[in-house]
């Protein structure tokens, strides 16, 4: 089980554990250390590479980036499938692409408040979060011009529970989102270009 | 298979077939004219809730959403893991956030081709795409105050094929984008707000 590995106790490991929150914080620091020294290394691509299956039904698959120089692939290949209710005319064989975006940011949120809590010492015991997203469908429908395509409004609700009190528990919330790429990319956008391959 | 029910050949099915792409085009039209009727159908609330695992390891649920005037779910839950590689200091049960936006933006735009090209009567043989996602985490790490947190480039490259000239494709696709809920939140941004509830 490698996701645990590094929550295990260590009865042996001193006062300063650099494990905390399942975050080895020594390693943190020392990746910290490294693209300081050499700033190219952050310079990374993410991709997902999907095919259509029927209707509103499609298939990403997520494997291969760049990062820290070279080419790289995740451990395993992962497969998620996205589709529309049939209430939308699809056949619900995965969430709506509008969903997994509430996914991307509930979990980048979460992770960054993991890596923070670790770094400052703050020992986490519960993290829950709840991602709304309003769309009012009259938009990618084309009945009402005045309606975007998109959500209106995004809120994201937290419970967190840990060894420090309240107000540095928000503090440490309020950090994550002042350094998570989702969040930033939902609130300010980014240009995308849309290229197309017709034989 | 739900999943192909739409796409089996009905050779009893006249010139007129409505089922194109494995989609049901007069519960499309069908939709559209009640939406028409009842804009206030088209409100949804779509959810995602998430729990943390550990260190950057967390996972969401997708299951409940409001739409067409009552609560409702997806025919299953869909559940969705996160983390980060070992070369970012996680563990690899899962893409990384950002990874799952582009996804999403894949499969919003690849649904819309299939409906919109359903609707005009162009029959898809073949649709895929590949998304990818520059990014520099200096951002992130804090290492670089000029340097944004989330993706500064997005590009989609999608090959398309089927029973129609390869400009008329192209219009296809750029109708897609024209109505993307998630490349309208991605290049546009999204008020979003987040609460924390710390007992």
């Amino acid at each position: 089980m490698p996701a645990f590995k590094l929550v295990t106790d260590m009865p042996a490991a001193g006062v300063d554990d650099p494990i905390r929150n399942g975050v080895d914080t020594a390693t943190l620091f020392a990746t910290l250390d490294a693209v300081k020294q050499a700033p190219e290394a952050a310079k990374f691509q993410f991709r997902a590479h999907n095919q259509w299956q029927s209707g509103t039904h499609n298939r990403s698959t997520i494997g291969d980036y760049f990062g820290v120089g070279e080419e790289r692939t995740h451990e395993r290949t992962f497969v998620f499938d996205a589709d529309h209710p049939a209430v939308l005319v699809g056949t619900d064989q995965g969430p709506t692409p509008v969903e997994f975006m509430l996914h991307a940011l509930a979990a980048c949120l979460t992770a960054g408040l993991a890596n923070i809590a670790a770094a400052r010492k703050v020992k986490l015991t519960e993290v829950r979060s709840t991602v709304t997203g309003d769309i009012d469908l009259n938009g990618i429908l084309g009945l009402d011009a005045d309606v975007r395509n998109g959500y209106q409004q995004i809120t994201v609700r937290f419970a967190i529970k840990g060894d420090a009190p309240a107000e540095k528990l928000g503090e440490l919330l309020e950090q994550s989102r002042a350094r998570s790429a989702v969040y930033d990319v939902i609130t300010n956008g980014v240009p995308v270009t849309v290229e197309v391959d017709t034989p």
